[in-house]
């Protein structure tokens, strides 16, 4: 993403000089910790991305993107105690480096401090602002309720998946793209525009997020294939296999469930393959790309959209 | 509390209709539940009380009352995980009813809740209590750090105490009053007096807490007397003799430290009434307290304040 490269570096700059107090540490170490170990800060670079359609400077847009990268960064400190998760990102999660008591705790401050970013606007935009994320913030919620629900659950329908990943992931996407109207004094049509474009492209990522991890190339994508299907887990090649195969193909499917690791990845992904599921979920995939490139397209603004096109693309159509 | 029956029942009334969503059940019956056990509702009150005195009607400020109840309760539910609580007001905490993942969640869910509960105010309105709301919860959770911090530390000073407890507990009580004044419209000066009120009584109210822990009378106080005693617990009492009591006391209180229960807690009472610990620490809570009482008379205002004076006496001058 070199051509946004000087945005990421001043939100990575931003991010870096938010002021947290020096003490406790033991509340503010693991938060300067884990917002140093990175990531791809899209939704900030959505948020910034969809402001300059308004001629918004960076500077004005940067509280409100960060807001929503300090939110998500809570949302992934809750999630790995929920998950027992090890590593994110490479790195130790911080109930692990740390322990659950203080990723709690520091996580629930984060959550207070993204709210507080966003106290830098004036009192009209700070209330449209805090209503979305309030909103939205509910919703990611809901959405981690829903895929610790599934895991629970034998027979999860695709309707109850994508749902499921649209508020986990895809509403703080349209939620970064939103903000950025609203920074910008978007009409309310426009605002609604922006936020179905970032909800629909959240979808459409998550669900080749899905693909990827049994059909990517493994040096591209950076970790193990099939890591998915070795644990069960009830992605949308899962969920639409279940309601579509034959009972042929169910019989199939247990048998390998069953199988050691190479066969049960290589056995399924064929499964998948020849049953139609891959094909169904490609197209799937591309269907609601579309309905995102369709709902940018009826923004009405003052700048081209080109760089939200171009990230758009590139976001959903990676190969890792 | 018979004067102010009415405004409780509204405050009941209003947290018992929130619009929490039927579903997911996992995230939201723990709520439903945790906010039917109860409590005291002393936060609302306050707001209630404070916003009376500008003619401000109960409907008005309810919102902004419920807000805080609505954050009280996410602290407790969280606090409750991290202290390893089985039982709360009586009743099994969520974490142990539900589990760890749930408790966290739901938590982290009314916490947003609580935030959302404001926008019902104008924005100018809106703003003011967010900025309040949002510079409370992180003390609160720095004093909950704070707090954590203190069980692996073997010198905690008094001053150390009283920050602590001021940033736990304190400070929303000031909030729950300045909530009053800015909804009410008053001068900054007031709002800031109304503050002080709430965190000066919220100390007075703490200190009294750890006194009738060990001197109060076991039937009123609805509890075994001595509790904090039996677990070395660093309450006020027990840092102001560490810092103040001659050698020969100290080696005395370490050798009831070890004794039987019985025992302990009744020879290091009378080491802290021979000691003057008690005293000292009475006249302390009494300080506070007028402290309190001297920012509310600076209030400006236009209504008398006997509600909130008679309230004030109330919280601190009981003997349970």
């Amino acid at each position: 993403m070199i051509e946004y490269s000087e945005r990421i570096a001043a939100i990575e700059q931003h991010l870096s000089q938010w002021e947290f107090p020096a003490e406790p540490t033991n509340l503010y170490d693991p938060l300067r910790y884990f917002i140093a170990i990175g990531g791809k800060r899209i939704r900030p670079l959505f948020t910034v991305l969809s402001a300059e359609l308004y001629n918004i400077p960076l500077q004005e847009s940067l509280s409100g993107a960060s807001a929503l990268e300090l939110f998500h960064n809570f949302t992934l400190i809750h999630d790995d105690i929920m998950d027992k998760a090890p590593v994110r990102r490479g790195l130790t999660t911080v109930h692990e480096k740390w322990d659950t008591n203080i990723a709690i705790l520091s996580g629930d401050v984060l959550m207070i401090h993204a709210f507080q970013a966003l106290t830098s606007y004036d009192a009209d935009i700070f209330k449209r602002l805090s209503l979305m994320l309030n909103q939205t913030a509910i919703e990611v919620c809901i959405g981690q309720q829903m895929d610790m629900d599934f895991e629970r659950i034998d027979s999860v329908t695709e309707a109850d998946y994508i749902e499921m990943i649209r508020l986990k992931t895809s509403v703080l996407l349209g939620c970064a793209c939103a903000f950025g109207g609203i920074i910008g004094g978007a009409s309310d049509s426009s605002i609604k525009s922006l936020y179905e474009f970032g909800e629909n492209l959240g979808i459409a990522f998550q669900i080749q997020d899905d693909i990827l991890d049994a059909f990517g190339d493994s040096a591209k994508v950076g970790k193990q294939i099939g890591g998915d299907i070795l644990s069960d887990k009830k992605t949308i090649l899962y969920t639409t296999f279940q309601s579509t195969a034959s009972a042929t193909e169910k019989e199939e499917f247990l048998r390998l469930s069953a199988a050691a690791n190479n066969e049960k990845i290589s056995g399924i992904k064929a499964l998948y393959e020849a049953s139609g599921v891959l094909e169904y979920c490609t197209k799937k995939q591309q269907a609601y790309q579309e309905r995102a490139m369709n709902h940018l397209a009826q923004v009405e603004c003052m700048q081209p959209k080109q760089n939200l096109f171009t990230l758009a693309e590139f976001i959903t159509k990676r190969s890792h």
